[in-house]
């Protein structure tokens, strides 16, 4: 097949370019290249099947031109700024809410049936069903992102009922691993590099987190959609929670951080039960229905952690570009 | 208070403006009359604390002037075409999900902390659990409006929490009665008008429904922001289902208005268990949360389906006039 890949360039979409090549199909990689980095796709750009296009999803003729002749999309081109949300509101509804719809009608133009589609845990808003499930209790939204996400997710259902598409949405916990460019284990390599002696920790370090490898979370979403379990549901959209079936404390993640550097910093934690207005203080998804169609995470959140310090360690370069 | 409504010259607008002004309260009413209707601001015009304003939620910088000094915002305005959706996808994004964002930004900016909003039980899509209360599980958008609906509700959501808004979200079943310009009972009286002795009904007449007509609509969402539930809650935005504690088959209601007309058409059923693509064979809400604050309907389907009949009949106008 020949996928059409937003955020092609970012850190979940090279890594899932570089499996689709491997798996021998066809990708066109679309990207602004606003946070997505030229150097993830370099073993891409040696495939023969590998094309890149540079542009925009707010502009609606050019995704519409670079998508045709595509049989799927994959849209993980996102504004992923959780956490500064509030400090410019129009940009989770213009790169996440407006593009997802662009998406959608140059899907429609070109005549593209398939779409899969990166949604977030986030909106679950906070969830009192933990670990959470996709159905839920209807949440009540706390995040713009989340807000932002969940509209994307409502119209992608709605363009499969209405237009007869396949969905697949995955709700991700935070995904990390080679190629991480922005998140806490970021955050702290990068302080712990500039002051080994002490880490800045917003909230009380008891926030319950999941992690999910990037490398299982592309096995994941390739697995759902490989085997097309959305084509003969009742909806023609399926959602599927990715995640591990564990969690930790940000303390324990800042304990394997710092085990893996030989570092043992002073902790000075801000306080608070979350990292700032709209954190989620537990993430933790039911992940039953994915793993029902025969999926498993090949790595721990542990061994997730350690890959990705592993990784910065190995590319300084990451630290010194816009992500 | 002074209150801004969006919306204000459309059908439920309209008779919130009216309720507002007759207790006692100050009314600027924002509308592009794309759909509303001067003549049901008549009785506004005559009240001293009631002003008018000409435009579009489209236009933030007009807004965000129009709306200064009000103290809460009902934000009704929307495209309200359901059925259509599927042949102009852009109307809901842009009417009803970045219309909704605009107005938040025009609250933000001008310090209004107060929000009510006309949602849809649309938003269910085809619940299993019926009826379906607030928090039914998680469900899978169906149409394009519920889609830009659920995306509303999410930012007015996060808004409030990332803000320190407080927000009433209502969703609504059907809502009919005096100043009703559009829906089956509009319809059905329109055809019958053209010709008496048959009726053109959209699937098999089985689909159930529920009405809740205007005046008990308006008291219920007045019920909850007077007594201001949402200051102390858990959650600043609290969600209520509007509807009545009964449903009906398009069948009652054909029969109803026949009665009301002294009228025997002959029913052409056009097949199918919904009237089109998206339409949901069955919406009836649980409604015990806004009852437990007190609130309670004071008509029945039948009766509202009753003075709507009577209203059109009372108002040949309004078949002339786009709405």
């Amino acid at each position: 097949m020949r996928a059409f890949i937003t955020g092609g360039a970012g850190f979940i979409g090279s890594s899932l370019t570089d499996q689709l090549l491997a798996d021998g199909h066809e990708v066109v990689v679309w990207d602004n290249f606003c946070t997505g980095q030229e150097r993830f796709l370099e073993k891409a750009n040696a495939a023969p099947g590998f094309q890149l296009v540079r542009g925009d999803n707010l502009d609606t003729p050019a995704l519409t031109r670079a998508m045709a002749g595509c049989d799927i999309v994959f849209h993980l081109a996102a504004n992923a700024d959780v956490r500064f949300g509030l400090n410019h509101p129009e940009r989770d509804l213009q790169q996440n809410t407006i593009a997802t719809f662009n998406v959608l009608e140059a899907m429609r133009v070109n005549g593209i049936k398939r779409i899969a589609f990166s949604s977030t845990g986030s909106v679950y808003g906070e969830a009192k069903t933990i670990p959470t499930p996709e159905d839920a209790p209807f949440p009540v939204q706390t995040s713009l992102y989340g807000a932002s996400k969940l509209a994307g997710e409502g119209m992608i259902a709605a363009y499969c009922e209405g237009f007869g598409c396949e969905g697949y949405i995955f709700r991700f916990v935070s995904i990390l691993g080679e190629r991480y460019t922005h998140g806490h284990v970021f955050d702290f390599y990068k302080q712990l590099q500039e002051h080994p002696a002490f880490l800045d920790v917003l909230g009380d370090g008891t926030q319950r987190k999941s992690y999910l490898h990037i490398g299982d979370c592309v096995q994941a979403m390739l697995h759902a959609v490989y085997r097309g379990s959305a084509r003969d549901a009742r909806h023609r959209v399926q959602i599927y929670n990715l995640g591990t079936n564990d969690y930790c404390e940000v303390k324990d993640s800042i304990g394997w951080i710092c085990a893996r550097l030989g570092l043992q910093p002073e902790l000075r934690f801000q306080g608070g039960d979350r990292g700032w207005v709209g954190d989620n203080p537990f993430i933790f998804l039911e992940t039953a229905k994915i793993r029902a169609l025969g999926w498993e995470p090949k790595l721990t959140i542990r061994q997730g952690v350690e890959r990705t310090v592993d990784w910065l360690g190995a590319n300084p370069w990451i630290f010194e570009v816009r992500t």
